[in-house]
């Protein structure tokens, strides 16, 4: 909780604009109403709700004056609806194209969008793929007035990512990703050996359990993405990395989606 | 091949504008070089590769001035530029978002195009998915020179489709799909029963070879589709479903992709 703090302090300090922090950020969801707190208490402008849709917290943040930002995990009407009754203030909606885990159901960021817009009463972002200037027009050109964008961060010289894994997706494309059944539905990730070790098994008939044990959740994305290890960790990125052709800083990327 | 000579004929009578046929009609492959031979003698304008990429046909089309639009199974550079050596005129391209049978690997028709444009001398048509205007739009912004239609043209009035088919389409979204695994590698239908029993098998674990049985190939198509029967059938369409609202004439379509 002190390290949040501190990070949110951190962030208050070098910019006057609004920011965002998600409340859901461990496994552990018994932080969640502690964060919300903090949040309050640190004047966050943004927070990000993963799909949670709990009443109390959309109140308590509504309340405080907090921008709600709903991403849905599984894009469908009912739940948009249901974020709109409580009081979200935009709504992200991800495709199949997107990286790590995935929605429920293959429907990309191409076709995604179709069944909301018109529909919802909110500003929707489009989420999974966007990684380049072309996808940000595409992106509005299917109806969305946003863009959520990951991958392409993950990429930058100010990430926290190994150096080995912004190399990597500088070097791929959308076809060198491998995509395995899991917990909850489906994993993306680059193929490292534990990525080929879980798609085996999936082409084998495991099941999504059996394959979420090998996964080894946060620790595997730790050793991947942060550490560099490529034996024990996967390297979680979407569908856009065929857009990424160099490390940029988040200047220079932000200055190109927005440009 | 009379029926085809004379549905060739049909066409020709109806309009003098290029049209194009594709040379793989069935699981037959032995009656390629007929069609083929039967495409020059009827003088087709342009003739689809679904592909085969065989150098002997793509030399006898194109000497019989014969334009070549060349469709990859599964979209991957090596074929996008072997297609061009061979003189393709142009490529299509198909998202994971289309219906029926799906490319080996699961990238959208939102990122497919990225690894390919500015690589490939070939102009570009873009497939799965495109079923509005606004999806044509987006198709541009990524990079496509045309867009590729199918399931769009399911749900018009003039289609062989059965009629609880096409309404069954505009009673949809992306999100009533079902895939599931088979040969060669994935397949998307509309949740008939025999598409719930093989995406059963598939989320079981049943190896691909099992599926494809259970799957009655052609015949399952032709019953679903065009016989409505929706126990022993399946109907193969693409994740576009969500943008079609009625039923349509091709020229209503048209006007409206187009416009």
């Amino acid at each position: 909780m002190e390290r949040m703090r501190n990070e949110i302090r951190k962030v208050k300090a070098l910019t006057n604009k609004p920011f965002g922090v998600p409340f859901m950020l461990s496994y552990d969801f018994s932080l969640i109403p502690l964060m919300v707190d903090l949040f309050i208490e640190e004047g966050v402008p943004v927070v990000l709700d993963n799909g949670w849709l709990d009443p109390e917290i959309y109140a308590k943040l509504k309340n405080a004056g907090i921008k709600i930002i709903c991403r849905l995990p599984n894009p469908n009407l009912a739940d948009a609806l249901k974020a709109q009754a409580l009081g979200a203030d935009i709504l992200v909606l991800t495709g199949f194209d997107e990286g790590g885990t995935l929605p429920m159901k293959e429907v990309g960021s191409f076709n995604v969008l179709a069944e909301f817009v018109g529909k919802v009463d909110l500003p929707i972002m489009l989420a999974g793929g966007i990684a380049d200037k072309k996808a940000v027009q595409a992106s509005l050109a299917l109806g969305a007035e946003g863009v959520w964008v990951g991958t392409a961060f993950i990429a930058t010289t100010e990430c926290r990512s190994h150096q080995k894994v912004k190399e990597w997706i500088v070097n791929s494309t959308a076809n060198d990703l491998l995509l395995f059944r899991t917990e909850p539905y489906y994993y993306r990730s680059l193929p490292t050996q534990l990525a080929k070790k879980c798609f085996e098994m999936s082409e084998n008939g495991a099941t999504r359990s059996e394959i979420a044990k090998v996964m080894n959740a946060g620790t595997g994305m730790r050793l991947g993405m942060l550490e560099g290890d490529f034996d024990n960790g996967y390297v979680s990125v979407g569908n856009g990395i065929s857009q990424i052709d160099r490390i940029k800083t988040v200047k220079e990327l932000i200055d190109e989606l927005m440009g």
